[in-house]
């Protein structure tokens, strides 16, 4: 809508917000996607292969709890630079069609649609579970996987079993919804905390500034992510360093 | 029992196996305590204090787990050996009189009793989280708790809280009753499977061996323990390296 | 230069590139800092307290590789928001004030001055053990220090260590310098290949756009650090998904 | 000999006691041999393959740094208890002839002979990098290898290339022998101070027991043990609980 100047008002880009993605994207979304899967399924994730679909933020902390339960990590990426990310991390990287033959788990958090399509579905292991931690659950092609498969089965509370070679079942939990939300409690409102922020200070902001802003997409300002982040440490306790008059000066010299 | 020679039969401690204590103990304990912990609190790990007391193959497990969620692992011990292992898997080591003043989350899995004490809890942080994933519901000393606290309160489900000094709680979950079995659905099935071959490949072996076992401790013969990880391997589509003849005979040599 | 109009050429801000700092600053620099602190102290990593003074890219990689050894891990900034991040990775986060107090290892990676200044020093642990992989040799303030100590003895092959106060040492590597290059051999140039390949093809980017661009600082186009990601990729042996027609209209939609 | 009784005098298995085990081949070998490979080929770990040969001590420390410098690792074993501890530790595990198809480094820490023989040395792809970290240079067929190659090149200090298809090299560390004394300092002093220990302890308790020992061999005695551990936390600054006489009374009961 900003690119067609259609927008009626100017508007804070929350989502991109250092305060936001920095924090709720990797340590919420990585800690309770695991929490969603885990009560959901109550398997074993140590020695499994967990293939996550898409390396952004998102992406980056369900690999990291993956790997910390003791699962093979497998990434699958369209951006060349997260994915070379992804293998200096220690994950395998392949595309979905290869990873679909190996993986145990599938997560996908890429905000696209069909990252998991029939034709991958239809070439997975026995077992393999799948859900979505990413936008909406178009994620998993669900409607495609309703259609072609032979038979389902409710397996166990927000587990549906669809068989999609004679005798061969893959389960999806949470109905390809956001498996955190539709099988678990969601972020812990701790981590919420800083993002709830990032909105609140951003409409105050708009409103402080309502004079000199035009109907166009802002970044959040970098005071407001700063003084959201300052405040957060001091509720944590934690004190960090300030430069001096010298530090100041040296880095704003020509010497660096 | 077997030290006072009144063991009336052969008994074999199942639970000295390597295929139990070595995947059941570690693995199992180490994510189906933090599941218990997550769907209860909805709490972030990451940044947190976790304080494990005890560091055998359930607390080493449950350690792991904790760092690898992102917390901070303080571990207390009796045992010289298993403190400096912790210390050289880059935990902090210290006495439970110390740690009770730093801890977000506690953990006692030590099969002993009274590992944190009244003396511990009046100490702690307001809002503390307290747990127990070792034998029995005395590793945390909840009689002393109740009788001393200046109220409690149902806080959720499986989470009460309890007044120790006047305006500070710390919370306990599943009545300090094993938190993988009170607050959710315990070990998965998958990490048992060894455990329960042990016991029926044990018995097995006491049937078989009946006329030559006298009433004694045994421990679970290698061949058994051997047997049952040959299966596992194979159940995962594993296989491993077979030593050739020269490198039998090359062991069994005075060379090495 | 670019702030005071005083750029007498286009220039490409080639250290920004993601091709740049997600590698070279954090895998490289992780490694080698390592690699040349253990070759030159042959002290043992784990157990030890780590403190890393900066938490950008480079400090990221010096704190994750120093986790992996089995450091604990202190980190200081001066930043907020990084310092919140370092909180949610696991670290200890306080002033070098503070964290002087506790360290058998600091490593500087800031880019300012005097981040350990004598104050520091002269409060640090016999033994101590102080190195910089940040710009320059100030981070440490070796002038401060050489003048303050009461003796100083040439430790072994690339370590001074300083009186810092009666029959207490402190050591310095490579006398402040960078000690991945001071005390090893850099960083592999497999690392390397990604940042040079940045300067060269921003380099071409200059001469071939030499007509429509004017004297100031340039972000490396988006494309150049793409065409060098996909050619790294392919050098790996790696292949990645790619948008099908479908996808790119899902997220060029409104839907989203 | 102890089996053939051909001792002549008691002899203490020092190796196997935990102060030695537990550290110096964990901790110590893990860094150590690491830091041989890093200062040796100045290639980067991070993303690359890193084949265990061996799940022992050893092997756990040199696969847990491997993981923690970013590769990833597969390990290789006879045992098929070990082999799924490292299953579950995230690992791959197959047998030497597939996973000599795709390492990057390859490091044997078995104790055995030929782990590493000519066929999978053929195998290998161009440019793989083999050491060892076991008991001698025969893990490696060193033999076998120079006797087969095609060529064979001096390609920087302590790396030797030898042809072993046309135009396909591969390299190996410090001519096969340990890699952590061959090509770097062996392990850190400080933690070969408790494998000191238990040689020294053990002595003198042979020499207090002369009277009552015979020509076996013995464990360490827990008590040595255990006082080697209690002056290593003393040394480390360090304190730990220890038992109440009700504690003590509750553990010694039938209760548990």
């Amino acid at each position: 809508m900003a690119a067609a100047h259609q927008l009626a008002f100017p508007m804070v880009m929350v989502n991109d917000a250092d305060c936001k993605h920095l924090f709720d994207n990797r340590y919420g979304t990585g800690q309770s996607v695991w929490d969603g899967i885990n009560r959901t399924t109550n398997l074993i994730v140590a020695g499994k292969n967990a293939v996550v679909a898409g390396y952004g933020w998102c992406g980056k902390g369900v690999a990291m709890r993956a790997k910390a339960l003791g699962a093979k990590v497998i990434v699958t990426e369209i951006d060349p630079i997260k994915a070379i990310e992804a293998h200096m991390d220690g994950f395998e990287v392949m595309p979905m069609n290869q990873a679909a033959l190996t993986g145990d788990f599938f997560i996908t958090v890429t905000g696209c649609s069909h990252v998991i399509n029939l034709e991958h579905m239809k070439k997975m292991k026995n077992g393999a579970i799948l859900c979505n931690a990413g936008h909406f659950d178009v994620e998993i092609d669900m409607a495609g996987l309703r259609a072609a498969s032979l038979s389902s089965i409710d397996q166990r509370k927000n587990i549906i079993g669809y068989e999609v070679r004679p005798g061969s079942f893959i389960y999806v939990l949470g109905e390809g919804r956001l498996v955190n939300l539709a099988c678990g409690d969601g972020h812990p409102a701790e981590i919420m905390d800083m993002s709830f922020a990032v909105q609140a200070m951003s409409a105050l902001y708009l409103v402080q500034h309502k004079d000199s802003l035009t109907d166009k997409l802002i970044p959040v300002p970098r005071e407001v992510d700063q003084k959201i982040a300052r405040r957060k440490l001091a509720s944590l306790g934690l004190s960090i360093d300030v430069l001096t008059p010298n530090q100041e000066e040296y880095l704003h010299s020509s010497a660096i």
